[in-house]
């Protein structure tokens, strides 16, 4: 998906919801936890249930990862079961020297298909090039992040900015609104308004809002554009609404009531 | 491995050679590149080529993930081929919002047994908590990478500090020598005098000798501490001294040279 097609998508539904795919086996219903095929009949039970109520989904490739080459097939077959109508995050933080950030992309953009990979900024912009080099496909920067520990490096003085800023200025430099995307943490909304002067025109992911606090009002109110250029997720809240057997239906409620509040701040 | 464990092993064999298995399949020997098994092939025989002539494998995980879940297998293997005498890294550069961090420390110190993994520190420390909480493992923090966009950030002003130092200063109040190590490039050989001051203990893995133009002597004149401290990684000079079917004699010549050279410095 590119630039224009997610915004259409995003426009046509008035939603900018992206669900989380953090797929922890021990969280999963009693009833799928023993089951082998447990987080892929999870998975696709959450995608069936929500795929009416929001325009992105986003996998946490940790979650995967944990159970090791099993995990990745997992991850390969969740990528396969969202539609094409909806666009894929793969939420791996990556990020190496120039040959090595190749394989991460084609693994990410080719093998999985992922429109997206959220990318760490810390080693310099020459390990993100791999990424920004594929056309139709987004790198998703990490900027200001929804931890605690954001203050450590993320939020200290870098040469009279803050390093999150000083990152969104450079990656803008080098990646425009078809190329990149930024994190921002919900429970940093009240930035937002200061990062859309740097940014006006890219979309931001944000996390955050659900189980670490972040308020979705606050986040439209200061990150939203002419074009929403927002895509907030939320993954515990939606997928762990219920921990029994209508673990789909509480996702679909809690993601519908989510569809309902973004319908609202876009017809405003 | 422990710390007394790897240090005695580096002690006893006079070598603080780390190589790289970077395996990238379209860098095979001809003979290896349409066989199904051929990564596994050439890590098992670049493995038994160099294991007398090295302490450490550090296996990139982006040039396994590049081949999806078959990379994954075979990520896998790769860690099963590698004996406990050796000290095993997953270089990931991973990290995120703790529970997420959790569960990739789970991936590579539990799934995959490596001893240690490297690790990004942008989003901040309590993003390596969980790795730093396990016992006789190893959290390798990036500070100052070899790469020239490491002036993009890393070696920008932070309050007063370069990044890297801030990095290093904060997480080795965190996480002592038996915890954390930290990635120095070799292309900065020059710094590793200022960085001892900060750490005079913790073990430095230096990346960047061989095809990135580092030198082993300048590395281990400013970077040794009386416990050497050091482990100098090299990927593509050894296994890719030779694209022909002598690539493992070839890989055993390159790191036999690495290691007579280390045993001078040593000596000294």
């Amino acid at each position: 998906m590119n630039f224009q097609e997610i915004t259409k998508a995003i426009q046509t539904k008035k939603n900018y919801l992206c669900v989380g795919l953090d797929t922890d086996i021990t969280k999963l219903p009693s009833h799928l936890q023993n089951n082998p095929d447990g987080v892929i009949n999870f998975n696709k039970a959450i995608i069936e249930a929500t795929i009416d109520y929001c325009v992105s989904y986003k996998i946490n490739t940790a979650f995967y990862e944990a159970r090791g080459s099993k995990g990745w097939e997992e991850l390969e077959e969740t990528f396969r079961l969202i539609p094409n109508s909806h666009f894929k995050i793969a939420d791996a933080k990556r990020a190496d020297i120039g040959n090595t950030s190749e394989q991460y992309a084609r693994a990410f953009f080719e093998t999985l298909k992922a429109d997206a990979v959220t990318v760490s900024p810390y080693m310099g912009l020459d390990c993100l090039e791999p990424f920004f080099a594929y056309d139709n496909k987004f790198t998703i920067v990490l900027a200001l992040t929804s931890n605690p520990g954001s203050i450590d490096f993320e939020q200290g003085d870098f040469g009279g900015k803050k390093l999150y800023e000083s990152v969104i200025y450079k990656t803008a430099e080098k990646a425009d609104k078809y190329k990149a995307m930024f994190v921002v943490g919900a429970t940093k909304a009240e930035t937002l308004g200061d990062i859309r002067k740097i940014i006006p025109e890219h979309y931001i992911l944000v996390p955050g809002v659900g189980s670490q606090g972040g308020s979705l009002s606050a986040v439209s109110q200061f990150g939203m554009t002419d074009n929403i250029g927002l895509l907030v997720n939320n993954s515990r809240q939606i997928i762990y609404a219920s921990q029994g057997e209508d673990f789909a239906e509480a996702a679909a409620k809690q993601a519908k009531l989510h569809a309902q509040e973004m319908a609202m701040f876009v017809k405003k």
